[in-house]
């Protein structure tokens, strides 16, 4: 048994710092790093994906939309053509500077209001996929397990894992509870990890409302700019070690 | 004989339009695609790009200072570290889209403030070089002929093309006159073009004070974004055809 | 009889040049002036506002969502909050341009998604109204005549202008026909001017579908960004004036 | 006797988070907030007002060059006009927003490179000091002690407050020891709030070179984004209130 752990990093912009990815990076598999529309300016993405190549964690390209104010958190009704070529500009980006590190972009994960949307509205997700298709079509997508999406990009061709998110609870349809709500973001690091490790054992997880949920993924996203992320990390890291789970890059084949 | 004719292209940002790439695309042989800092957006970065792939212009990346409010045309004094990514990051943006529209970056020119900047201050210049050499070495640096930078440039191991102004007038150093000195800039299309082809046949210009001046330039630079551009650029194509000066990018060999 | 013309000025950012305010500001009474957030630089928000202070032309601050690249016609989820104070910002920072100038903002109108948004989303609207309240309740609000946010605006106390577009059909409910149908936009100026006219003097115009639509409106749009707009805005002024209706701005009493 | 503490605050960005406004705000008598140019979004800043009204602390607009990603630390070559202009922009929208917040701008601090440019480049100076004066001459200018810019500001009629900083080395002359000099930055509390209230006593510092050198401030700068800060400011504030020195803002008259 096997699982791969992201995080979101990068996101540092400037004279501000958001996470920790010094210490994030070597507790992770897949470095999900900011391409500079949200976050991430050109110098800190660098120093990111030296520190990636160095520990060997794999890299993707955490594209967004075009909103550093709102840290591509807000939905934008950007049309095909503008989706289409931002998410090629920003992996793209990407791409050369992870060369210069020594590393290479294997998948694309969007961020925040794009990877909310993108979940069901597959006119936009549309974009995202054929950005992936004209650039590179190695390119891995990680989409919400669950979604739409992960079967949309299928049929498009695309190779597609499928993300669950540590921290958070769960509908009974699988759909994330809305954070707007009580209970949406689990805190308890001894909690969570044993979650994580019954999510893959047993394929799913309790929802809210009691019900065992099916949820199948390749991928288990932690957060890196919380307090507590570092325990949360370490207790999780923990206990798939201890049961013997594997933790790797969806990337590499045996 | 022959000789590369090159113009700034791809500057137009959202709703704002710069230039006319549509109609000076096919009068160049070398296109300097914006990449984002001081102009271009994606969506009118790829546009251009498609266009050039269509009629075998070769594109090279058009690097900046980060300033659109200022059109990149204002010093900045970026440190090295900053300076060298933010370069990296333009030229990866571009070779992502360039492969995407069916063509491939083949060298660098930086713009305005930055290019000035560097054809006399070496520090800075250092980090533009550092950027091309840790993306791709094969990538060629055009500069201001007779600039330090092109020395520099090859001691530092780059393929280097030193570049004249088709209108502007020069110093009997060789320097350019300043723009704000009266005489600056040329615009008569019969006299700029006849005087574009002595620099070829000749190897110079007649400075603003009347000495012959050595110019050794395997590229012309046409502006595309004043009124009678197109004229000007007209001009000089037919000029040169004229005198059997074939009109050829520097990247092709034979 | 009297009408307000307005039009949206200061446009233009940094090097890129958007319509032509030297030659519409002496055509309108009212002038939509950029805050920097779609369009407009201080510099250049400056130079129009010291024209418009010179002519006599009411200015009023055309706010937006923060989208240069999509010049603000892209609708964005801003939280209450960020709406309320990036709308006061906007607000506050012409202001004080204003005042410089010697001259005083009188409304605001907001522009493209925001304008359309509000008109009839009550909930953002209720951004903008309380970020008037917040800093100026003098301010009067310039919205779609025949929208929702004219009474919801009055109901919270504010004073408001209906605004009607003179190049624009119209719905038989009243609504604008959507730019993607065509018919949308109407470019005769003869026919235009003769519009706005009997729109004035009947109250109404023929709807796309040949029905007469009530339409109450104390201010016509003029655009100044379009081929023709010059023509255009001249026919209509001289329709205008030939039927005897006084082009002033809606801020002035008799 | 009496002396300001001043502090530069509001400088989060969006979801980024800079210092720590809410405590620092009650250890000073003036508040130095960004302006959206170097850091500052209009929420943030609205809310750090609200904080600096509730609490009687003086507020003043800490105007910047337009360099988010540099935080406002790297020089511009502005023209006069961009930077007169930007320099109006800034006060005003910080203006409007103290109003909506229930204060007023009392003073304009430059920030970053911006302040140290024009401590000496009378030409940029000039710029900043003619935006004062268009908007409202009653704003005070805070400079750096001892620089040319304090007497130039005040031929210029301004009314000008001179600054110290807590923190950091001075030479014999007067200037402040580089940053990148080892001993420019002080790092003890007792040692910094001890030199603060000799500076008040006595007038001046012990220069890094061991003389005495005169330092007539009516303010003192204290940091809030380091390490320490605010241990830094509590010891400050203790010292001076038990040598009886009143905190308080340069700007309140008995």
């Amino acid at each position: 048994m096997r699982i791969d752990l992201n995080s979101d990093l990068g996101e540092s912009y400037g004279s501000w710092i958001m996470g920790n990815d010094e210490q994030i990076l070597p507790m992770v598999s897949s470095a999900n790093i900011a391409c500079g529309f949200h976050a991430g300016d050109p110098l800190g993405i660098f120093k990111t994906l030296k520190q990636a190549a160095k520990l060997g964690v794999t890299v993707g390209a955490h594209v967004s939309y075009p909103d550093l104010a709102g840290f591509g958190r807000r939905n934008m009704q950007l049309s095909y053509d503008e989706l289409l070529t931002d998410v090629m500009y920003q992996i793209s980006a990407l791409q050369g500077l992870a060369k210069a590190a020594g590393t290479t972009v294997k998948y694309v994960k969007p961020h925040g209001a794009l990877y909310n949307t993108i979940a069901t509205d597959l006119q936009q997700a549309q974009a995202v996929l054929d950005a992936i298709k004209c650039l590179d079509s190695d390119l891995i997508l990680v989409g919400l397990a669950g979604s739409p999406l992960i079967t949309f990009a299928q049929q498009n061709g695309l190779n597609v894992v499928a993300e669950a998110f540590a921290d958070r609870a769960y509908n009974a349809d699988g759909s994330l509870v809305s954070r707007r709500l009580a209970g949406a973001v689990l805190h308890d690091p001894d909690f969570v990890a044993k979650r994580v490790v019954k999510m893959i054992q047993e394929g799913g997880v309790i929802s809210i409302d009691g019900h065992f949920t099916p949820i199948s993924a390749q991928s288990i996203c932690l957060h890196g700019d919380t307090d507590g992320a570092l325990s949360m990390a370490a207790a999780i890291r923990n206990a798939l070690l201890t049961e013997g789970i594997e933790i790797r890059s969806f990337c590499e084949v045996n």
